[in-house]
């Protein structure tokens, strides 16, 4: 996969031999270096956003699983111009784990290191169910807000500060019509009758809050629309960044259906829709379904950031 | 659909109430129009191509069947800016006629019309066959080409020479995975066992012309170059464009492997690919599978006219 994303945008992209590594092949001097990464099958996450004006690189691990703690350091090493690198991570316990390890030893060489973790996933409803908030299809707002903001913040703090800020933001909610197939047979998935949807699922195939029978798009919207509500408490004229987001298997139609759909939803509840994303941006394999993000613009540079040029494949 | 695809991207779409037509909301003046269109379900296909440097508007029909003869007059009516409309068709018997049809009404009332038919798909073995050469994935690139030559030809007669030229220039072969699912519950697709892969489908589900056990992407990539180089006796260092285009289904992953697999057989036959795109451009719905396309590059300004920029939210 990593030798045809190479061949594909060898104008844009570069990769270090041997390793996950894949690297915008214009790095700007003179700012912090901005990396992403984890398990494969999400494409295009997150080489699709490496390149100017998003992400500096990221790291592939294998499907489904983060790369390696060598790898990161060997990233974080090629990718610093001497003012820091922000590593922007998923919220999955073994993504936290190599990241983090990864960060202490680049830290100790003496490389500025700060992480923001991206935990998006709204899906958890009861306190007490023993699951984390995931990192989900938000992570690319995240990203491009943070790659484009790194041309103008310095400071590593103020831009992990602005990270954690845009992660407090950010709500996803995602409903599979089908499970993403694994290549590691060993790994248990979750299982759908023909005409079953399962609301909350991880991009992993983590299980999710509800099964029911499909019975419309529209019905979809309200579900993941009063979820996403209930997390925002809307108020009339906020503004929101809108991300519809497919999940590998669904056709762009039926993402536009659904758009229409929830675009009728948030209407009524009067909020201002000032940014719009549709298409496939973190998939899960071949799963069937698509997730709902919306983040809060607290700042009218946020917007900015999102408008602004880049050069990336999968944005 | 309609509603979403214009909800979404309202800063570059604009739509006529009651119809399938999707124009491009700054419409260049002083040039030829470019339209494009036919059946739904190919998403992002035609409207994704709509805006600067591309098409000018597309019409689109209910999935996998075409629009009608008055909404492609309408959208001549309302694109020609006095220098003439030229139609960009895949060749399917039912496109055809509606389009013909649209085209001779509007002569009659005074816009200059013409036609270019994209017929790429190469899966027939055999004259005796009695199927036509259908118009897929190389079309985005004939309406990439012609789009971004609109700027400078004025012709209509030299713009459709052109066309009629990369046309001549292009091949495609598809392979799918799995059928489509078709709304229309009268009409027949193909059915394919959980291993089993269709050479030469079209994206409409019409059948191909070899089924067998999968077995690699590598065995894929053989299968598929060694039927393009076939059809164009590729020689050393001839110029070509390469799109790989996923079917709908089929994640990017799978897409990227397969892309690795075509490069070093298009290397090893010395041929100069020197321009690349790889994604989901002309879809079938949900079948899974993919379609490969080369066009050969016979003039530089080709290249130059694939590389231009353009404003449109598939390409």
């Amino acid at each position: 996969m990593i030798a045809g994303i190479l061949y594909a945008y060898d104008h844009l992209l570069e990769g270090i031999d041997d390793t996950g590594i894949i690297l915008a092949k214009k790095r700007p001097q003179n700012k912090i270096a901005i990396l992403s990464g984890g398990g494969s099958g999400h494409e295009p996450a997150d080489s699709g956003y490496v390149g100017k004006g998003m992400l500096d690189g990221c790291i592939c691990g294998p499907i489904f699983e983060p790369p390696t703690v060598e790898e990161i350091v060997l990233a974080i090493q090629k990718s610093d111009q001497g003012l820091g690198v922000l590593l922007i991570v998923k919220n999955f316990e073994k993504d936290v784990a190599v990241f983090s390890q990864a960060q202490a030893i680049a830290q100790a060489q003496g490389h500025q290191v700060a992480q923001v973790l991206v935990n998006d996933d709204c899906s958890i409803d009861s306190a007490s169910f023993k699951k984390r908030r995931r990192g989900v299809a938000a992570t690319v707002l995240v990203q491009k807000i943070l790659g484009a903001a790194s041309y103008d913040i310095t400071d590593l703090n103020k831009l992990k500060a602005l990270g954690d800020q845009l992660v407090y933001n950010s709500n996803t909610l995602g409903v599979a019509l089908s499970p993403a197939s694994f290549i590691d047979s060993k790994r248990e998935g979750f299982s759908l009758a023909q005409d079953e949807i399962y609301f909350g699922i991880g991009i992993h195939g983590e299980p999710g809050y509800r099964k029911e029978i499909f019975h419309s798009s529209e019905r979809l919207a309200i579900e993941l629309v009063n979820k996403l509500k209930n997390q925002f408490h809307f108020k009339q004229n906020e503004k929101y960044a809108l991300m519809i987001n497919g999940l590998g298997a669904t056709p762009l139609l039926e993402l536009f259906v659904f758009t229409h759909d929830v675009s009728r939803l948030l209407q009524l509840e009067g909020i201002d829709v000032c940014f719009k994303k549709v298409g496939n941006f973190m998939t899960s394999n071949d799963m069937a379904g698509l997730s709902l993000s919306l983040l809060k613009i607290e700042d009218e540079q946020w917007l900015k950031y999102l408008e602004a040029d880049c050069e990336c494949y999968g944005w």
